[in-house]
């Protein structure tokens, strides 16, 4: 890796992560984030987006990875015809571009492997887990009840993939399309690290 | 991990590999073993198989990972009802059971984590890798026209997803199904690290 005079590093490089609902993927970006050195970027991301675009942060609240349901898909059409989440989309799609030219991060969901899927210098992780482990998860942290955990993971990441396919020309928790996918089974340690040694080799950090 | 009094690892564990056609999965399988210091089997496996069995191997080399059409999936029939590529899937999934209860090691394809799905020490990888570096792989080292090499390796993995689809309950390919995936574009070496890396963090090897 190569390094300027002052000492900084001149090359910005990203993690991507894709999630299942409940896998810990979330909280695992934000351990690599930190072991790395590096920003992390999720919800702060569509609030930095909000301000940029001049859109109030509670519509991205609510339109937060949801897309709204209308015949076709992607964004080839005028600015007329843009519904909210797609507007809501551009602006985060222009935010992560801008973010990761100016600084290396970490960035959770928001379809930014494919936003930077041009860029050479990025990781894209999918992190997913067995069922009953996100059931656990989404019992303990999120409050779900616990009779109704199963089918809210499943009514969850039907939405992610949803909202992906649909903006994207890519599938969803298909392996070839992320450089590395863990099972969080391992443990959210273990994922890190894994991830982490793996940035390390790719980018030749240390 | 635990090890006996005459100093031998008692715990015997497997890495299951799936792979695309070309993304070097098989040499990736092969290097991870000699690292580990662990068998490996692919073709040698079947060869075992057809010795156990009493089918001849010739048998075993036609019908490799090959499916005979027939309506309905999996194996809930009769012994006279069954093909004979699902006797040799009967053939391989014995043999797989009765090496890994003898010792660890790694075995390409076969559906073995299908097989070994039970077994708490397994680490099922997927190998993948991008559409060019398979195709220059299978012009390389399989010798294919440059010109059918795109069409022939969309065939071969259509064969294998068929396959692994057919006899299990799974799907090949996608994240869930596995413990870790890999994009090959990290290169070999990067993909045989992180694999090592990440058995020994999981068996608490070293």
């Amino acid at each position: 890796m190569k390094v300027t005079k002052d000492g900084e590093l001149n090359m910005k490089y990203v993690i991507t992560i894709g999630r299942e609902y409940g896998s810990g993927g979330r909280f695992i970006g934000r351990l690599v984030a930190e072991k790395l050195g590096i920003p992390f970027y999720d919800n702060e991301l569509l609030i930095e987006a909000a301000k940029e675009s001049g859109l109030s942060p509670s519509i991205f609240e609510s339109y937060d990875e949801k897309q709204d349901g209308f015949l076709g898909g992607g964004l080839g059409m005028y600015s007329y015809d843009m519904t909210l989440s797609q507007k809501v989309f551009l602006a985060q799609f222009d935010t992560i571009k801008k973010i990761t030219e100016e600084k290396s991060c970490v960035i959770v969901g928001r379809c930014a492997d494919y936003v930077l899927k041009e860029n050479p210098n990025v990781v894209n992780v999918f992190i997913c887990a067995p069922m009953e482990d996100k059931i656990k998860r989404a019992i303990e942290y999120y409050g779900i009840k616990p009779e109704k955990a199963a089918s809210y993971i499943v009514k969850k990441d039907k939405k992610r993939k949803g909202y992906y396919n649909f903006y994207t020309d890519m599938d969803w928790g298909k392996a070839s399309n992320y450089d590395l996918c863990i099972n969080s089974r391992i443990g959210i340690e273990g994922c890190v690290d894994t991830i982490v040694d793996y940035t390390k080799r790719r980018f030749h950090l240390e």
